[in-house]
């Protein structure tokens, strides 16, 4: 198993050069954040990850997790790790004060998930489904709902969950079968069967909230007749078990020692949150806070990835560089000589760190839309993440994936084998792409949904800020030249999009032709932008290794990988026909 | 598990239409393999593969070997099933007919091959090992050699392994450490450790043939110090226990029922075969032959994949086709509606159907190369062999990993249960890009070796044959346009291919940097020309749902994969430089 160790340097390189996260904490009153506590985060966070999960990563994988009569039992140290975690006070860094949280900036809270999931994945999903549950009860719940339930999840005691998937339906929601019968005494009887419940089911606290979405007798059909409600697994008051079980969980590719539980509700006594028929409302919210934590985990496995195989890299001697010996004294050259074993972890490099700064640039916004006092910063910062969203959740997920091959590709036939903790990896970054909405349905909801739902707006709210920066930085000593690039791409990804919204006004077909492609094009333009602005804030360092590795990884970055632009490009503009015009039948001749 | 049926059509119109194997085999006075016997192989070939092995494809994977104090068990049926296999005289189709072989043209190996592996590809790597071996032993033993062991092998009562890697040297064979030293009755005594042996030990067969790379005592430093022992297991003459043991089977990401096996040699007893420190050439023979076996694996994984795929998109029902309801009678369409889906099911189908092209054309090669009297013929199909060979084995892995991952996507959350099996093909596809050589050293292996070591001779012999064949087309009423775009490449990659020939004049590290978009590049433009060979050869048939289908599937792959030949290209014309100016310390930073 590839070692962990927080990559600190990077992400104070982030947090204080590029993004200037103490400027940005103090401008938004975030007083708490001060830089000793930024600090402290950082490093007892990373000792925590390190020490703590890190070491249950790889044993977590090859046990799982186990089933037995509906009770589910964590892998060996899951367990006393949480006990541990809750107890340092790392749940509640980004929670309400109100509640028992310690009150800091989403942002935050993020940069400790990166080091979380880096370091367990898996494990990273028990507390990370209890965030998201805590963000919907906040945002919809009731007081008495809040006052009830955000200070044990907050304190960790209790742990949450999201219900959406059943059996017949994932992306389609309108379909759910799950019913919700009002009661005399206000509440629900919730009967039907969920799937995919991850951390449905599990020993690491006392009691687990599910907020589940269902039907009520007279619900509209469609997404606009599904309701949100509370399904406690044990009752907050008279602490009886509700009729909610797990009949099963799941046998999957990777994250093992996550629980993924099949949960039957039959009759569960349960409690509306936010308004009848409103719930797939108040599921986004949880939703878009997930898919930032999804999107994240791309980078995180990514990052683990890259650990392992530089490391290797460095030990592993097989072949001669082919322009001469490099390590003489040796049987051979470490294969880090050889140009083609660069291009892949260069490519992990690229990726990963072109990826983090689009999570510290997105935690920003997400603190911005949060607690900015300014009514139309706020309303900029929500218009930004939602055209960010889709893209963190898809992009990085999908080049995280690629990462993790590259990885186990470094590794030779070694990579294949668990012992190594490579291919683990892999199997566990392949997840994200699919669940918190597949990455198509990412790149429809941001080429559908955002981009030519707002008629453009959202894309120029993004746009305008890269043309800003070109404009100011157009006759940058070093950079000019990439910065040409980025901004000839700038206006190209402009004039791709009115292409395609025409093409979509005569055919809806066309936008969901070309919305894979347009949300990756928007990436790797997004990353170019993002490897710029690191480039400069390494000019501004002076001299020093670190320097001449972001410019190298950036030099790396726009003469390998942006390139990719245009194959994306040409895929987009094939349009629609090429894909439609063969019958369902025919495709299985 | 995706329910296997061997692609019967497709096969018979490559067969028939495309390649013409009639006329091949009867122009190599191959008069045994009939359309009759073709016929007969390939229905009676997928009968066994569909009934006997594909149901133990996904229980062998569960399963795993079993190992226990030095005795491996393979799962449960597949010793049953290679019983089957040997009475059916499957083993011995392509085989020499003077060790009870059937005699078959390779061609018709490799068609059986392809149903082999698509249906179970840990199962095929037992007989596919066998086979590596008799062509090994075939080319280079003596005819005492030949007597001992080729009979048993062909009749599958004996199976065969090679044995190559070590701890610390897959690539890099000049490092090997097992000794071989003569002994008085002129047999060696070898000594030493291989690690990843597959189907090293094993409970399918009486006795097993290791081939092993040794070094002699008095032997010449690097690979030119390399020979090539015959180690069996039990010796064939006495029957005797030989001193080579399985020290233990490695648990890997997937082709779980392929025991990979440590083996230890104590000083066994071996025979060396071929000529003293030319063992490495000797290897080759065996290498060739497993590469373009390795190659259509990744053929073999895609097509299962695309088959579970194509059937869960016709069935399952999720959301509205954007145009109108398709399935009004139905809660919701069949994902098959979806353009987006439509885009992954036919990314899978286009790579499928021009890697099997690939996989024919190459084996038509095969066939002359061994079967002509024609020296001139025989030395060219030789030429383009080596040309192809490994474009086929990284460009099919590659791609074919590609194709099963798309398949896990078309699933969604599904794709990730082990009970679907399209996780399983996705893990089983990933070991292919890695072993017989990572697809980087096939690339450096076409780039460096076949390409610029022949002055661009052997590029040469293949572009002239597209060359000719868009000459011949180049007014096709339905295809000019495509014909004119496969004639621009093939141009341009002749262009490109001088570009990085005068860059490794000057910088070695060229070919490094350049080889694995180089390869890719090259298999892209080589399935254009196959596409369109495809296309020629559909129309030629009139109208038909079938000629329909492959005709939609060439626009498709002209339209939406040809154009990754661009970012190829850019990748190789960005050189070298910004992938060696980082030093290795700085990697981590």
């Amino acid at each position: 198993m590839p070692e962990y160790k927080a990559p600190l340097r990077d992400m104070r390189f982030l947090i204080d050069h590029v993004f200037d996260f103490h400027g940005h904490y103090a401008a938004l009153g975030a007083t708490d954040a001060s830089p000793d506590m930024v600090s402290a985060i950082l490093e007892e966070g990373a000792k925590f990850c390190e020490n703590v999960l890190a070491p249950l990563n790889r044993s977590g994988d090859e046990e799982g997790c186990h089933f037995d009569n509906g009770v589910v039992t964590t892998p060996k140290g899951f367990k006393e790790a949480f006990a541990q975690y809750v107890e340092g006070g790392w749940h509640g860094v980004a929670a309400d004060p109100a509640y028992g949280g310690q009150g800091l900036p989403q942002s935050l809270g993020l940069v400790l998930s990166e080091m979380i999931g880096s370091s367990n994945t898996s494990w990273g999903m028990y507390p990370g489904l209890t965030h998201g549950a805590m963000s919907a009860i906040h945002a919809h719940g009731t007081e008495e709902q809040k006052a009830t339930y955000l200070s044990k999840l907050t304190a960790g005691q209790w742990t949450g969950t999201m219900c959406l998937t059943e059996a017949h339906c994932g992306t389609d929601l309108g379909l759910i079968k799950t019913r919700a019968v009002p009661q005399a005494d206000g509440s629900y009887a919730v009967t039907g069967s969920k799937i995919f419940i991850s951390a449905g089911e599990h020993d690491m606290s006392a009691n687990i909230i599910h907020l589940v979405l269902a039907k009520l007798p007279d619900a509209p059909a469609g997404t606009k007749g599904i309701s949100l409600f509370i399904v406690p697994k044990f009752h907050a008051d008279s602490g009886e078990r509700n009729a909610v079980h797990c009949g099963s969980i799941e046998h999957k590719m990777g994250i093992k020692g996550s629980a993924t539980c099949v949960l039957n509700f039959d009759g569960a006594r349960g409690f509306l949150i936010g308004e009848a028929n409103k719930g797939l409302n108040c599921m986004f919210t949880m939703m878009n806070h997930a898919r930032l934590g999804t999107g994240m985990q791309g980078l995180c496995n990514g990052e683990a990835s890259f650990q392992g195989a530089i490391k290797y890299a460095n030990d592993r001697l097989q072949m001669r560089s082919l322009t001469g010996a490099k390590a003489p004294e040796k049987a051979a050259d470490p294969i880090i000589v050889h140009p083609d074993v660069r291009r892949m972890l260069l490519t992990m490099k690229a990726f990963n760190e072109g990826n983090r700064a689009l999570t510290y640039f997105t935690a920003q916004l997400l603190d911005t839309a949060h607690l900015s006092r300014d009514a139309g910063q706020r309303q900029e910062a929500e218009d930004l993440l939602a055209f960010l969203t889709p893209i963190c959740k898809a992009f990085m997920t999908d080049t995280g994936l690629e990462v993790t091959n590259h990885g186990m590709q470094v590794f030779g036939g070694h990579g294949y084998i668990r012992e190594w903790g490579m291919e683990q990896l892999a199997r566990d970054a392949r997840i994200a792409p699919i669940y918190e909405g597949t990455n198509g349905i990412q790149a429809l909801d941001l080429l559908g949904r955002k981009v030519l739902g707002s008629q453009g707006k959202l894309l120029r709210g993004f746009t305008r800020i890269v043309h800003k920066f070109c404009a100011v930085n157009a006759e940058h000593a070093q950079l000019k030249g990439y910065v040409l690039q980025l901004n000839q791409l700038n206006q190209e990804w402009g004039e791709l999009t009115t292409q395609v919204g025409m093409a979509a006004m005569k055919n809806p077909d066309e936008v969901g032709a070309a919305a894979v492609d347009y949300l990756m094009y928007s990436g790797y333009v997004i990353l170019a932008y993002l490897w710029l602005r690191m480039a400069i804030a390494a000019l501004e360092q002076g001299d020093s290794d670190f320097a001449t590795a972001k410019l190298a990884t950036c030099d790396f970055y726009f003469k390998r990988l942006l390139p990719r632009t245009a194959t994306h490009r040409a895929a987009v503009e094939a349009g629609s026909d090429c894909l439609m015009s063969l019958s369902a039948e025919a495709f299985a001749l």
